[in-house]
């Protein structure tokens, strides 16, 4: 994308650049520790190819050496097998996406040539201070054939001279996307206006694209992705209702209703929520706005502390946001 | 305020002409027939107070004559009474505000002059084609005493034209305040910047500030409010819990975290959610973003319709979605 679209994407129009990536198993994964029926992901992969979502991320390529496999569902480790048992040979136009956590995954091994995998693109998940380690990850994958993007985990922690100094580095590596990651919720959408022009000034200079990923802590995360494509994002990250950690995502069924690409439907979607995401609502997994994780999105504290109190079926939200102020 | 402002408001500092109007009570009405305890009414005045809201409304100011009071909560008809039944003379910074429909109130004989009314502001609730008749309601307001707004609902189904027209007749009114109203949850943030220019200008030139009140249909509620207040909307209306019809409001848990004058207070109404919105929620009373409001809002339709669908316990989002578009 040139950046003569800066400004000039209208709400009637649409870019073709512009790719929405599904992370409901990634993102939803956190909520049910990954354990999401074949069924649901072999629905949910066919309902994305029909809505032309770009991608789907199948979950983490995480280390089995750190995570023990009897504790999680497969989807935090993504074998290779576990992805061609859904897609087969994926012999459709969505590709297939994993992330891997800097420090957390046993890349050299586990991340396969490209020629051996049917995975795609492969998103590198890094704080800032593992820049560094994340961009030997970069170089790796790319060496191997795939689409890589960086993710850099809760910016809203990060002040600019250190964002500015890491994403000058992320400039200089082979990665395809940067991505524009509010982990807590906490941005405004000035905030992101700002933050995407910051990313999208670095990344075209590079030639890269830049991504965003909200968290809905405060309900902005479909306002925050709307505001950075407007300023340029090539690449949306959406859950179907919104299902990811704590306060949850954007939601993939408002974020293809606003997108005005003929190619996107958000019909499969609806109907996917009908089949399977009542039923996991019904069976007690839950996630979305609430009033703990808005008080962790607004002091910029990572959703944990959230999410414990709701599992505790607490309700005293003044002793907890006490609770929050005495860890600032 | 001064058009000097506009685009000068920080997201660190504040506005003192910023005010926030609590709706819970009419907007949340629409969702259980007005049954408020006098527990719950008295219980948020309080809580309004300490936490440093502008405004409270009470309700609607409805005509007695169209709807049987037997059929509806009081707060249908705020009668004077009733109103100094929970706040006595007022004695307090917060004012009190009501609704009057056009159509739907026999203002003249049930508003009172403000010498005889503890009621600080009189709402007019105005679709396009009434608004001679919401002026002379304005007029009379105005003669008796009160602050007035103009809130011209359905905004979205006006065209341009009949919208500058309407405005520019209201700026010849001596309400002191227009509201932009997204009665149907459908305006992305981008279309209020550019709406509330529209109605900034006109109320500016004529010595009138200028309102926002949404609706939660896209999860863009509290988006498109801070959106309009950034712009330089100076009337902020808000729920607890976003209470209200269909998909509700913008939150006031969230607003007033966002607000940096230090007379608001979050924590109030969240011990008000503690104490109060918990069990109303347990006692089944539905209001809150889901699909079928989703739809309304993205096919700019009227949520009476996904309200009843909600309340049939109906879940085929993609029925709904075609029902919807045979209607267009």
């Amino acid at each position: 994308m040139g950046s003569e679209q800066y400004g000039k994407r209208t709400l009637m129009d649409y870019c073709p650049d512009i790719k929405v990536v599904d992370c409901t198993m990634r993102d939803g994964g956190l909520v049910n520790n990954f354990a999401f029926t074949d069924e649901f992901v072999r629905d949910l992969y066919k309902a994305n190819i029909k809505a032309g979502v770009d991608y789907m991320e199948f979950g983490y390529k995480a280390s089995k050496e750190i995570f023990d496999p009897k504790e999680f569902g497969k989807w935090k480790f993504c074998d290779e097998d576990d992805i061609r048992a859904i897609v087969g040979e994926n012999d459709s136009p969505l590709g297939i996406s994993v992330m891997a956590d800097v420090g957390r995954c046993d890349y050299k091994k586990d991340i396969l040539p490209k020629k051996d995998s049917v995975i795609d693109m492969v998103r590198v998940a890094t704080y800032i201070h593992q820049i560094p380690a994340a961009i030997q990850m970069v170089e790796d994958f790319k060496q191997k054939g795939y689409e890589v993007t960086v993710n850099i985990m809760a910016v809203s922690k990060v002040n600019s001279d250190d964002l500015d100094a890491g994403l000058e580095l992320l400039g200089r590596s082979p990665a395809d996307a940067i991505y524009l990651v509010d982990s807590f919720g906490f941005f405004y959408p000035e905030q992101i206006t700002r933050l995407a022009q910051k990313y999208l000034a670095v990344a075209e200079a590079s030639g890269k694209v830049v991504g965003m990923h909200a968290h809905n802590n405060q309900q902005l995360a479909f306002a925050n992705t709307i505001e950075a494509c407007r300023m340029g994002a090539s690449l949306l990250d959406a859950t179907v209702c919104g299902m990811g950690r704590g306060a949850g995502n954007c939601y993939m069924e408002a974020l293809l209703s606003f997108l005005k690409n003929p190619k996107y439907d958000e019909v499969p979607i609806i109907r996917f929520v009908e089949k399977h995401m009542l039923k996991l609502k019904e069976e007690g997994v839950v996630w979305g706005y609430d009033i703990p994780y808005l008080l962790t999105g607004i002091l910029n504290s990572h959703p944990s502390s959230a999410i414990k109190f709701m599992k505790e079926k607490r309700s005293d939200y003044c002793n907890f946001m006490q609770e929050l102020l005495d860890l600032e």
